[in-house]
């Protein structure tokens, strides 16, 4: 176990008490495949009211909205994401790749500090 | 509203499934300004079950405990960081003061697409 094995994970707080973290950004995501909120909610094991309110916090921080859905679908039909959504995603994932090398030597120094049979019992 | 109005939140993951985040290094520093794991928990709003829990998560996972208990002592007596404790503070300050100056430009473009009246509103 070393530094490199210890994953970061990032909280962005934006106005409003919104927090911009690995969740949403991976709700984004799975909205960006499926091209539909309810099949993204269903492949994260969340409920579609959920999925739908976590993505309207973000269209109301953003000045544009992350998503669009279609109008006249069906019900909870096609969504995609705009290119403020794509743009969000991209930035969320440099942040926390560049996140991750900056405290390299604290995460090495972490790891460091683990209780060694870690290394025995973790895959 | 610029990037450094924008506060990052880290949180590292552990073997077992533990994260050091914000939540757990505050109950520490609450531990180290109180002496004492209920009154930390009082401090933080927290219940002395799930301050001792947090606890007890950070000093299986590391070579030495986070917090020692006095032995003897009155009912939810006496605690004080340990050397671990102490250091564990201090890296994860680090980790989050490097992480939020590595990723400014992330934080700035963010920054630019909130809405705008955010500006207004935001204290």
């Amino acid at each position: 176990m070393t530094g490199n094995d210890l994953e970061v994970r990032l909280k962005i707080e934006l106005p409003g008490g919104v927090r911009l973290g690995y969740g949403k950004v991976d709700l984004l995501r799975a909205v960006e495949e499926h091209r539909s909120i309810s099949a993204a909610a269903r492949s994260m094991g969340m409920s579609y009211r959920r999925a739908w309110l976590l993505i309207d916090e973000l269209n109301q921080c953003f000045d544009e909205p992350v998503i669009e859905t279609s109008i006249g679908g069906r019900a909870h039909g096609g969504a995609t994401l705009t290119a403020t959504g794509v743009r969000i995603i991209g930035l969320y994932q440099s942040a926390r790749d560049k996140a991750q090398i900056a405290i390299r030597d604290e995460l090495e120094q972490i790891a460091n500090a683990l209780v060694k049979s870690s290394e025995v019992t973790d895959k």
